[in-house]
């Protein structure tokens, strides 16, 4: 798979978070010739917060994390690539089972302390062996994180994402960290996507403030990406705190939201520049919505749009498509209100084409691999932004060819 | 365009429809050496039930038809393609209001006898001289409906479309008929579609009946049907009854209803046949939903998704993305009790692969170009249908080249 136009031009470097363990392992179970496990070991005494797919059809380990994170602690996340181990049955539910146990008696936890996700083909039988029989050499090859270890495992979740992603930020005047990589580039909506993301950071945090700065920075980052429309049954974020560096959440709240915020918008916007297919990366930007959740959707029914998607692909500057998606949404909106810009170009109002419009400067700011679009419904004060990418022959390539 | 693979093999031998006279003409307001308007005559005391686009940005010509069906009196339908007069502003307006004046003073009606319909691209200035001066002209070349003008009616309306699209059943015991032509083939979605479907029928039909009948088939045929989920501003279904047989709808409902239906459903699934780059059609049976509009639901969430519609382009038996797409339709569905049958292959039971599946009969359906998917979400009695296509490289191309 060619390097997406929109990658990144380098992985992050991407520091050591006090308390964190990594190890990878190639265990051949679908790809040849590269690494496909990724095993995380959190110091005594982690917490977690997560969020998960709202598919009614969710993967087994999805069913696993639900229900062992209540506990709200946490010691290590294991992770396989190639094979979702969703829609596998009971057969699916037992490799969950034994790998936590498994992992749990090599690294002396208690199994409610293994996190799984699992990313890959939907349906696929997953003989427990397949995960089980790697797990010595994985635990074996642990080490402090540090750049290339974080290199290493953003690699081994990946399934056709072509780079790895990866972001930090510090929080401010602890001398604590924000880490994460993340997985994903089709199966992409909003509440969720095929994707895998990974947190850690080593500030001090109980688990109900660690469930909710979660929340509060998945609702503003993955959850306002869309690919493709379509929501996997294996998504999964989940934040890991450590607490080695004794800095306390609880005393810097908007410090450690504003670093969570920025990596995981970080990491959601690295998904949509690895989206399939992808040679744009659109900014939606609503403003005079009802409310904040009527602009969500609008913006996504502007992002959804396999009509805008496709104008955006061809570089054509075909606004009408984008007042169809608007007249969708089933939100209110005012027609003769409604205002459109692409770029800074005002290209609709008062119900019409813009009397100053000129398309060449929308055109121009089209031929871009960076796109913004803002569209004011002009009904109230509710606002959010949506990003995705355009709709490409490399979307059909990828996933008329590629089971995955 | 290339016609379409999908493409029924000729138009149908519409008959007469008593009452009704056709004519078409090529204005040149955008495209050149074809019909682009095409005008319907209704003899007095014609009767019009129809159903409209549910975008909140409708087309000057949608609002003028929501206002003027209200009295329930139809003589006349005159339609353009080319240009939707959608997002026009007050100019899209005045092109309406000049155009039913002009068209009724022409053929000596009230204008609230005229209706209107437009396609093609959004938010392109529309001057009212490029229909108005036609219309004498268009009105010069009225005959009676028989099959060449069924015909060169349905070709006139044609944006994208590589096919005409036609149809006609008897009205059982009635020597009635109901006679349609359609056209669309994207920016369609369940809750109408860039698409306009015009039936003529000349049994006798007061206005609440017709209104009631159109509404019953609109919700089995043109509102089960999906290319890529995006919905037009100017949707519009229009019945229109000339009563010249002097056979009362009232006296047949249900054998109206029944030729109603058929002609509604067949129009639709040409429709779906001539989705733009269309490979495959694709029956989406759901059942064992909660309730029919439950599994409305979730054979939409199936039919749209990106990822479902290039495995079948593919022919690829990935029934995985099928559990996906039943996942994210956020309707009751039990991953355990879920069945996904590929024709008659039973794929998926019991939250996993059947134990019988045998994929190579799966994959041999999948190579024609007529495609079933059977789900039964395993929760109650709801069923419905949904009729889409796959998405190919043929979609992108069209849509990332041309301005429609």
């Amino acid at each position: 798979m060619a390097l997406s136009p929109l990658a990144p031009s380098e992985f992050p470097a991407i520091p050591n978070v006090q308390g964190v363990q990594l190890a990878v392992h190639a265990s051949g179970m679908r790809y040849s010739g590269r690494d496909d496990l990724c095993l995380v070991i959190l110091s005594a005494g982690s917490i977690v917060g997560g969020a998960f797919t709202q598919s009614l059809c969710p993967s087994a380990p999805v069913d696993w994390c639900k229900k062992v994170i209540k506990g709200g602690s946490a010691r290590t996340l294991l992770c396989n690539a190639g094979n979702a181990n969703a829609f596998t049955g009971k057969a699916g539910q037992e490799v969950v089972e034994s790998s936590a146990i498994s992992l749990a008696g090599l690294i002396d936890v208690n199994p409610e302390d293994v996190f799984l996700a699992s990313t890959g083909v939907i349906g696929e039988p997953f003989p427990p062996s397949d995960l089980v029989e790697h797990l010595p050499e994985l635990v074996g090859k642990l080490q402090e994180a540090d750049q290339d270890n974080w290199l290493a495992a953003a690699n081994a979740i990946r399934t056709t994402d072509t780079f790895p992603k990866g972001s930090f930020a510090k929080i401010n005047g602890t001398g604590a960290v924000v880490a994460g990589i993340a997985k994903g580039s089709g199966m992409i909506a909003p509440n969720m996507a095929t994707m895998l993301a990974f947190i850690f950071t080593d500030i001090s945090a109980d688990h109900s403030l660690l469930q909710s700065a979660t929340e509060i920075a998945v609702n503003q980052s993955f959850n306002c990406i869309t690919v493709d429309s379509d929501t996997s049954t294996s998504d999964t974020v989940l934040t890991f705190a450590t607490g080695k560096t004794n800095v306390n959440a609880s005393d810097y709240p908007d410090e450690f939201q504003d670093a969570l915020n920025t990596v995981m918008l970080d990491l959601a916007q690295q998904i949509v520049r690895d989206g399939e297919g992808a040679t744009k990366f659109v900014e939606i930007v609503v403003t005079g919505a009802e409310n904040d959740t009527a602009a969500k959707e609008i913006g996504k029914a502007i992002g959804n749009s396999p009509l805008v998607k496709t104008a955006i692909a061809a570089e054509d500057a075909n606004w009408g498509r984008i007042v169809m998606a608007v007249g969708k949404a089933g939100q209110l909106a005012d027609r003769d209100r409604l205002k459109i810009w692409i770029g800074d170009e005002l290209v609709a109002e008062g119900g019409m084409q813009s009397e100053h419009y000129e398309e060449a400067k929308a055109a121009k700011h089209l031929l871009a691999p960076e796109i913004v679009i803002k569209v004011d419904v002009g009904v109230g004060e509710g606002s959010s932004s949506i990003w995705t990418c355009d709709l490409t022959h490399g979307y059909i390539d990828i996933n008329a060819g590629y089971r995955s």
